[in-house]
């Protein structure tokens, strides 16, 4: 079985688990919403990580299912209260919760939301259960921290790269790097190996945001499932901004800050960016960042593969990371 | 030193201590509004019942102290969302989260609250952590609960009282429970101890939530802290509500769902639902109510102080249920 299929599998087979951990669960008013957030589907990037780590050192692990929904439902729970803050009424073509209901269903269904997260984790039967209460409630603080960073800087022109990364760091990578580690932990791994997970799980996410950073103006809006160029439109402090502003000279500064600053959203002004980008190198330099970060889960990946067999988590990382434009 | 120079004392130490838990921690657009939110006060009754109970099981046990401060961090998480649900601009005399900032800082500081709660809760030297965990993340979403069906009773008419009775006990009761459960597990209570601690903390929660609306109608806006009157301006599903519904002729019930469905707030009429009230004996039957979940925390003390001193306790139950009018 190939990379995609295994993924639209074990895809289907979380969906049905959170479904069945959210149903006929009352009152109506609180747990419809979770439902709705929770079924509207995505990836499942984050409890799959977890299970590939599981088998990777365990094979016959069985101990991760309840926490691997844990971080799925701790993913959806920042999505819909990150949807009220910046007031997204779409979803993977769905309505968000708020939208769909009120800010207040919205704000609720966040909370049910992690506090299902928080009992599902209490259900595994891990040999270290507050080890997995601690890395996972470090994982909402840090992505409360990043959310805060995120948006402290839309009213900055200041951020520096060191700054971004922090940023992403916390807000994107932190619940990918908890996602591998507690597989880890679960799977009943030594020190070292844990260590190791969590490290691929930071490389993982860190190269993953940078290219979403990328997508956003090289890719089509049929590829990545979201408005084209919208980080431009929305002025957005990406990597590729940082960079243009370190890089550009003062004519193309202007320009692109104009732009930006102005929060355009016509193609014209979007693919006059895009070529700012290409004709100074920006787009270069982040694609060396992203694969800084590639070679180094490959790397750590290497260091694991002396005691396990990796072959699954490299054709996880390829598939993640070598989306084209 | 008489109780309410303790309670102060220790309400002193409480806030100290919550301070320090939250002081110097970055971004300032996430913790400034958690410093505002925790830092406006408050009667700090939890995590003092939280130390009572301790006191009380094992008058030397220090292992607590963190587990106290998650329930009131877990109490101020409820709070800087509720009044974003509710669309409240004051609590306590000062600016609510999201009206000193925005709706999306509310969201976000709440949300962080929750976190350091957690953490809060993992730096306790509890024997058994796991249990903490569980009577504390049961709580989380109990409370969820409980908003929720006070939610849904805003739009409904035909709440029961069983229904009410469910919805008060999520709402408020089962936090003061856990606080209550929580002090016992952490002083190495045996089991049956705890289930009375629990028990306790129940009645305590109820009878305060029923007293609450009572006051709200019985009392003055000096001694409440809030307007007069406003469960009747506001239409809110009360005891009261439910009681005179129940009890109430035709024509005053006419009278009455014509003030409450209006959610007029002229003290003309406010006099009216409180005369309807008195007249019809609906304050003496939720007196009586109150009555009984006191006797029943007295009940439980009684068992207790078969095996220790509850005194303490006892004063407890006493400066928090006897407010008067």
């Amino acid at each position: 079985m190939d990379i995609i299929d295994k993924l639209k599998k074990e895809r289907e087979k979380v969906d049905l688990e959170l479904m069945e951990l959210c149903s006929e669960l009352k009152p109506s008013i609180l747990y419809d919403p979770i439902r709705h957030a929770v079924g509207i589907g995505g990836k499942r990037l984050r409890p799959i990580l977890v299970r590939m780590v599981g088998r990777m050192i365990n094979g016959t692990c069985n101990k991760n299912r309840y926490s691997s929904l844990a971080v799925e439902l701790f993913h959806n729970f920042t999505l819909v209260h990150d949807d009220i803050m910046d007031n997204d009424d779409l979803r993977r073509g769905h309505e968000t919760v708020h939208a769909k209901w009120d800010i207040a269903t919205g704000v609720l269904a966040g909370d049910g939301i992690i506090g299902i997260a928080y009992e599902a984790l209490l259900r595994e039967k891990c040999n270290s259960p507050v080890n997995l209460f601690k890395i996972f409630t470090r994982g909402v603080i840090e992505v409360c921290e990043g959310q805060g960073y995120d948006k402290e800087f839309e009213t900055r022109s200041d951020v520096t790269m060191d700054e971004y990364l922090l940023m992403i760091y916390k807000k994107t990578a932190a619940l990918i790097e908890v996602s591998s580690k507690i597989g880890a932990v679960c799977a009943g791994g030594d020190e070292n190996t844990i260590e190791l997970c969590s490290e691929y799980g930071k490389a993982l996410g860190m190269a993953f945001q940078i290219q979403d950073d990328c997508l956003d103006i090289m890719s089509t809006e049929e590829k990545i499932g979201k408005n084209y160029g919208s980080d431009v439109s929305e002025g957005k402090k990406t990597y590729l901004y940082i960079k243009a502003l370190e890089i550009f000279n003062e004519v193309d500064k202007l320009r692109y800050l104009n732009i930006m600053e102005n929060k355009v959203s016509d193609l014209k002004s979007i693919l006059e960016v895009k070529e700012l980008y290409l004709r100074n190198g920006v787009i270069k330099e982040a694609e060396t960042e992203i694969r800084n970060w590639i070679d180094k889960a490959y790397e750590i990946l290497d260091k694991l593969s002396l005691k396990y067999n990796t072959d699954e988590l490299r054709e996880f990382t390829g598939y993640l990371l070598n989306r084209d434009y």
